[in-house]
């Protein structure tokens, strides 16, 4: 569920690209501008607006962006600004060169996009680093969190909608055995985890759940400080509960003080036009406030434009 | 460098089609018109006969040949008229199910194909067995053997012909020291071979031979008995030598005391649009007889012309 907003009528990509230009044009820039078109725009109408007006102004338009904005906006517009494959590259990247094993990123990535999704991801890298995803994260990281990151990474599952239920139960087991004895490393857990279909692991959770009483994630949540266990946490949303995921993330973002506009960007834009409207959904009922209304409290300025303006809600209500 | 033959003017897929079907019709089979088509024929040509053949007579041209060929003829005409992508599935799924340590089918279509080729594979895979490479590979196999087949099955390497040098020369002494050690299962030399763009892979290959006087794969020969040490050796030597890997198996496929009927034809198959003049070459100059003779001397029949079709060389000469 997207929450992108498109106008009915759509200006012509060299309508929009003359007026990010005129935007950027004069004294100061005319950020109200800026939003108004970008915002309102879906991922193929911005790769032609983009395409469009490096023909017509001899210059990428992420780099006149980059010349007219700055801070946080920027950063969310450029983002936003970018195909989701080559983004989602830009953000592995950056995630691989401040490898910090808190961080999120690459999970989301491995875990929340489709199959098809993540081979793009996988060839944009190719086209802006001049090497793949998986030499550079298998380099960066070592041991258990390599051993996992890489197969999700690399994963290309079946998306089709069958399920072996005599499977799901075999496994459901397996992973609950691997649980009790502590071996959240095990190579079993990690080979299922990483290949089987989001379906088919749907139904092993929902399996072991019936056979073992709590969900997977109850039994993972004593020893979720561990920064391996925590990743492994995050997968197994992301994978089977990919807006109760972000909506966390999101929470998280905007109750910390000083809000974490680097997370907060991230789900904006990563997930705007996917399925932010549930996430929404699932922020409202465990916050009693809506998401939009909460990020307006929390931003200003152009930058709180954006957001609300992806958000697509009005921030009075 | 292929060995495939197409006639100058090809005749239409519809004639090619009917020519295909009368060859099917009445008392017998008229294998050799069979031959004369297919075997001249590249893999788009065969894919739209396919496509005319089952849109004119109401049947899949493969299920035609399958009910009127038999044996290694019929295992080879098949082999060679699918679809790369859905030919390397289907040998792909043949290994998995009657996993074997022994049998290089996996490592071949992991090393030897390009890194777009082993992604077309992994989604032919999805839409012919209704789940993914992967988790049947990882399901079946166990281990070692698991641990390296995995992320060479699961990789999509860069193939752009950037090296760095730096980097080469460090991990010829990564290699150099888990050999040393008889670490040949240890994480980062997978990581190395599985990881690293073949011209990469390439460069470190050079450096380690700079550095450590032998070439690698001379440094494994004392452990190439070991199952899992000459799976890896495979790999290396698809990575960097197919030519020579590929000539060694059709060495040993036809030097066999009654042919190994499977290796041939699937070398032959999988490599007569790629790279079998190549190896062609390298079999002459080990062997002193060529490769179409060799492989004419050791089979008959309709299996043998349609071979040497392949190979693309008189059985004279």
């Amino acid at each position: 569920m997207s929450t992108l907003s498109v106008p009915a009528e759509v200006p012509s990509p060299a309508e929009d690209a003359e007026k990010l230009y005129q935007a950027f044009s004069g004294w100061g820039t005319n950020e109200g501008q800026i939003v108004s078109i970008l915002a309102h725009r879906n991922a193929e109408q911005r790769r032609v607006i983009r395409k469009v007006y490096a023909e017509t102004y001899g210059e990428d338009l992420l780099k006149s962006l980059d010349k007219e904005l700055s801070q946080e906006f920027e950063k969310l517009v450029l983002l936003w600004t970018l195909d989701p494959a080559e983004r989602d590259a830009l953000l592995a990247n950056e995630a691989v060169r401040k490898w910090n094993p808190r961080d999120r990123v690459l999970i989301e990535i491995a875990c929340a996009r489709s199959s098809t999704e993540l081979i793009l991801v996988r060839q944009a890298y190719h086209v802006r680093y001049k090497k793949s995803l998986e030499e550079d994260v298998a380099c960066h990281t070592t041991g258990d969190i390599r051993k996992l990151l890489l197969p999700l990474l690399t994963a290309y599952r079946y998306e089709g909608t069958e399920v072996n239920m005599v499977l799901a139960k075999s496994e459901a087991k397996i992973l609950h055995e691997n649980i009790s004895d502590k071996a959240y490393n095990h190579e079993d857990l990690i080979r299922i985890i990483s290949t089987r279909s989001k379906t088919q692991l749907a139904a092993t959770f929902n399996h072991y759940i019936d056979l073992f009483e709590n969900p997977i994630l109850k039994d993972l949540e004593p020893e979720a400080e561990d920064e391996y266990v925590s990743l492994l946490v995050a997968a197994i949303q992301c994978l089977s509960l990919p807006e109760e995921y972000f909506e966390k993330v999101l929470r998280l973002a905007i109750n910390k003080l000083g809000t974490d506009e680097e997370a907060l960007a991230r789900v904006v834009a990563t997930r705007a036009e996917v399925d932010l409207g549930k996430v929404g959904e699932a922020y409202y009922r465990r916050n009693s406030v809506s998401l939009a209304h909460a990020v307006a409290s929390d931003t200003s300025g152009d930058y709180q434009a954006m957001l609300v303006a992806l958000i697509g809600h009005d921030p009075s209500c």
